[in-house]
């Protein structure tokens, strides 16, 4: 196999990646880090990302983290299928959708942060419905500008691997989504795609049944 | 003018948006938005960006958001001079600097989330300085690996325009950052750079002096 991908089931970055590497047909052994059980804080992980985070992709010369890196990386390497509009507009607008969830939602509702708020008195189900929910707003907006079965008209693009799971963690949270019908009707079409439905937590090794 | 860019002099995501544009000498038109006073609140700007965020770059026929999007969009229609490598390797490297800064140290030191801390009865300097130097570990180590001036090799990329303004914020908070020397020395390099002083918040219009 050329890479191992270091991930975790319910991991919502690991699982962007594994979208990605299913729709370029890329074969990959899976090494599962049990993120509640604190294998990240470990040394023989912490040497691979010190973050202490998942996803880690480690190639034949190569050790990469963070989930958008490592969807350029493959898109560059394993160009066919592209992930990515060759309109420039297009392409930003994707990046814009990745990020919106990349940094504008998904950091602030992840484990580690939910147990901050947890432990200076907060609720962390509150915090995370209503950071998702705004975020949800402008990834609404954005789809519905580009009308088309997927987050960017009818080809599936990198917004797509970002948005399943996000949906996913949404829906754990108890975020109703109804507000959010183009998002909800990209996701059906999501879930027609074998390789996507390959891709969900519950196929996993891992996965907590 | 080709563009409008509406940002806070304060805002490191604004910043990073001002050096690429400046290395790309590409003139604008600057709108102040007072995140102080609550002007991303207003109608107006939330018209503009429903996430209540700066920056937002407004061209002839589009509109974008995301400091990420926004520099993809730029690096694609002023293609020279390239802030990308042409190595597969190097590039994704340069988007994992990126995403650390971008999603893994950003979001959850910015003003609203120090607020969210302090309302919570939570320490938000603290908060900060651990999320902050945390996130420098790692963004140490790689440019470490990239014997260069700057954070990958010897020519400036978008690793770059993230970089200076993290840095800033580490600053501002009171982080020691005698532990990141690899960093600090790349800081130097690129404060000898013209269009990157010229990006510096204390040059803006709206800049509290």
């Amino acid at each position: 196999m050329l890479y191992s991908l270091y991930g975790f089931w319910q991991s919502s970055c690991t699982w962007r990646v594994r979208v990605v590497l299913n729709l370029k047909n890329i074969r990959y052994n899976y090494v599962p880090i049990n993120l509640l059980e604190g294998v990240q804080k470990q040394d023989d992980y912490k040497n691979l990302n010190n973050l202490e985070q998942v996803p880690t992709l480690i190639g034949k010369t190569f050790r990469l983290t963070q989930s958008m890196a490592i969807i350029q990386y493959l898109e560059s390497a394993h160009p066919i299928p592209s992930l990515t509009p060759t309109d420039y507009l297009l392409k930003a607008k994707m990046f814009e959708i990745c990020e919106i969830i990349n940094s504008g939602i998904q950091p602030l509702q992840n484990l580690s942060m939910l147990k901050k708020i947890k432990e200076l008195g907060g609720n962390p189900k509150d915090f995370a419905q209503e950071v998702i929910r705004k975020g949800f707003i402008s990834v609404e907006d954005l789809v519905s500008q580009h009308h088309g079965k997927y987050c960017i008209g009818n080809e599936i693009t990198i917004a797509d691997a970002f948005l399943i799971p996000q949906i996913n963690n949404a829906l754990r949270y108890g975020v109703d989504m109804i507000s959010f019908p183009q998002v909800m009707s990209v996701l059906e079409e999501l879930n027609k795609v074998p390789e996507i439905i390959k891709a969900s937590p519950d196929s996993k090794t891992d996965a907590i049944k």
